[in-house]
C-alpha cells in the first residue's frame, strides 16, 4: 500500500530548521504480522523536543538516524489488526511517525475514547498535558496558597501548568509574549496576573511586586535571562521545575545558566528536571483526570490545527517562529 | 575592662579585603547582667561568608553594620557567669566576635568538653563539619556504592564531606588545587581519587574517566567553571549540593551561571541549596557523631592556627589567598 512519508534528510544541529532538513518520499505500508497493528494517521502533534531528536541531544529517546521516518506522536486509526488488543476502527495513539500508515505492535498503541476529546490526546491529555501535570504536581510540589509562575505561560505546556496550578489552590503568574496571549491567559484561563515580557523592560521588578512574598513554585518552560528573573524572586524552600526551553533548540547549544541558581542557597530552594516519560506508567490516573477537569470546564485549551502530511515540516517549524498559538497538530 | 575589638570599617563590595575594611579599637568588656555570661575569647574560626555578612549578601544573617564589631564564632572560656548553665572556668563556643572578651546571653553560648578536640569545635565538629554532614546527608542523599565528587575538596567543609561520604559507602573523588592537597586527600583521607584541577586542561574528560557512570552526587563548594564541568557528568537520578563558593566572595557578586544546569532535566537531576543553620536543632547528633568517628580516626582534619588578635584580618585574607591549609583558626 502506497505511503508517502518524511524522512529526516540532515541535522538541524546549531541552526534553524530548513525545508532540506526533510525529504519527502513515496514510501510502503508494511502488512501487520502477528502481535501488530496496522494505523492509518489523522493528526500529528508537534514538540520543539523534535528539533532536539533530530540532533540526537538529551539522550533519553533512541538516537534518529539519516533516512528514517520523522518521528513524532499522533493519533490514527486501525485499519488492520493481528492483535486481539485493537479492531479495525479503533482510535489510538503513539509514535506513528510522519507518515500516512504506521504498522507498530499493539503494546506501542494506546487505545483512545473516541469523542470530541479525541485531538486532546495530541495535547491537554497527552504528553504535554503529562508534561504539565507530572512537572508541576512531583516537582513543583504547590500547596495552597503558592504563589506559581510560569514561563511561556501561553505555551502548550505552560497553559496547562497554571490551570493546574489554579486547582491545586495556588496564586498563579504567567509570563507569555504579547498582549493577546496575556489577556487569555487572565480571562480565559484564570490566572491572577501575566507579564508580557516583550513590553516589560524590568521583569525583576514587576514579578516582584506581583508576588512580595517570593514565588513558591517556578516552572521554566523557557530558560535564559527569564529563568534567571524568576530565580531571583524564589521564596523561601522555593522549587523550581526545569522543563526544556525552547531557546536551547534555535541556538544548538545549551543557554547561559542563570547566574541566580546561588539563589538557591539563601533561599534553601531545590532545583528540579524531569523527563515525562519516566511516569508513564502513571498516565492513566492523570489522563482520567484530565479529561473531568476539562469536562468541568476548569481546563481549557487552544489547539493549532495545520492541514495536509506535506505542510509536516512546516508545521514544526511554526513552533520556533511562535506562530502557533495553542497545541501545534496537523491534519492528514 | 579593657577590650580590644576589631570594627567592621568599610564594605569590601565587589573587591578583596582590606586593611582598612578593619578598624582595632580599645573597647571595654561590658559586665554581665542577669542571664548572660561574660567569656574570654580563647579562638577564633573564619569562613569566607564572614566577607559576604559585611557584605550584606544573603540575607540569612542579620545585617552588619559599619562600626560594629566584626562577626565571627569562637571558643572561648568563662571569666563570670550570672547564669545557672555556666560556670567560672567552662570552655563555650559561640558568636564571641573579633574581640578579647564577649557578654553574651547564656542561651547563645554552647558548654564544650574541655577535651583535646576543644578547637575541632571550631571546624569538624563546629559549623564546618555540621555544614559538611546535613549538606551531604540531607541534601545529596548518598547511597553506599555511590559516586561523590566534592570540589574545594581539601578546604575545611570540603574534606568532610568526602571523608563521610566513604563512611556512607561512596566512592570519592576530590577536585583540589595542588599537588600537596591532592595527595593528602588520597594517602590520608582515603579518597578513591582527586583531580589538580589548576593542572588538569580536561577536567570534564577526567571526571568521566573516573566515573564511567557518572557521579550520583556533586557537592559544590566552588561555583563556576568547575561546578559546570561536573554538571557535564552527572548521573541519572544524580543530586548536585550547592554550598557557597568562594569564587563568589571574591567576584563580589553572583559567578556565572553553570549552563550545563541543563543536565537535571536529561538525568532527573536534583540541584538544592541550604543554610546550615536551619539544622541547628539536629546539631547535638551530628557532633556526637563526628566527635566518634573522629576518635575512631574515620574523620582527619587540618587546623592552621594563627597567633594574635591584631592579626585577625590578615587570617580572614589568608582563606582568599588560599593560603591556609586546613581549618583556619586564631589563638588569642
Amino acid at each position: 500500500m502506497e505511503n508517502r512519508q518524511w524522512l529526516i534528510n540532515d541535522r538541524p544541529t546549531g541552526r534553524p530548521l530548513k525545508d532540506t532538513d526533510f525529504k519527502l518520499v513515496d514510501g510502503e505500508a508494511r502488512a501487520p504480522e502477528a502481535g501488530e497493528v496496522l494505523v492509518r494517521t489523522l493528526y500529528l502533534g508537534f514538540d520543539p523536543a523534535q528539533k532536539g531528536w533530530m540532533e540526537n541531544i538529551g539522550g533519553y529517546v533512541a538516537p534518529t538516524e539519516i533516512g528514517e521516518v520523522m518521528r513524532g506522536s499522533g493519533i490514527g486509526e486501525v485499519v488492520e489488526s493481528k492483535s486481539s488488543a485493537f479492531k479495525a476502527g479503533d482510535k489510538v495513539s503513539g509514535m506513528l511517525r510522519w507518515q500516512e500508515y504506521a504498522t507498530l505492535p499493539a503494546a506501542e498503541l494506546q487505545k483512545l475514547e473516541d469523542d470530541e476529546l479525541l485531538t486532546a490526546n495530541l495535547g491537554a491529555m497527552g504528553t504535554t498535558g503529562m508534561t504539565a501535570y507530572f512537572g508541576l504536581l512531583k516537582h513543583g510540589r504547590p500547596k495552597p496558597g503558592d504563589t506559581v509562575v510560569v514561563s511561556g505561560a501561553a505555551g502548550a505546556t505552560g497553559s496547562m501548568v497554571g490551570q493546574i496550578a489554579k486547582i491545586a489552590g495556588c496564586k498563579v503568574i504567567g509570563i507569555a509574549g504579547g498582549d493577546a496571549k496575556c489577556a487569555w491567559l487572565i480571562d480565559e484561563l484564570g490566572y491572577d496576573a501575566a507579564i508580557d515580557y516583550k513590553n516589560e523592560n524590568d521583569l525583576r521588578g514587576k514579578l516582584r511586586a506581583l508576588a512580595p512574598r517570593g514565588v513558591d513554585v517556578i516552572y521554566d518552560n523557557v530558560g535564559g535571562r527569564i529563568l534567571n528573573d524568576m530565580l531571583s524572586c524564589l521564596a523561601m524552600h522555593g522549587r523550581v521545575v526545569i522543563c526544556g526551553g525552547i531557546s536551547r533548540y534555535e541556538l544548538g547549544k545549551m543557554p547561559a545558566g542563570p547566574e541566580n541558581y546561588f539563589n538557591l542557597i539563601f533561599m534553601r530552594g531545590t532545583m528540579e528536571g524531569f523527563i515525562v516519560l519516566d511516569y508513564i506508567p502513571e498516565y492513566p490516573v492523570a489522563r482520567a483526570r484530565m479529561r473531568q477537569w476539562i469536562r468541568e470546564g476548569r481546563i481549557k485549551f487552544k489547539e493549532d490545527i495545520q492541514n495536509g502530511l506535506e505542510n509536516a515540516p512546516r508545521t514544526l517549524m511554526r513552533l520556533f517562529q511562535g506562530e502557533n498559538f495553542g497545541k501545534q497538530m496537523l491534519k492528514l
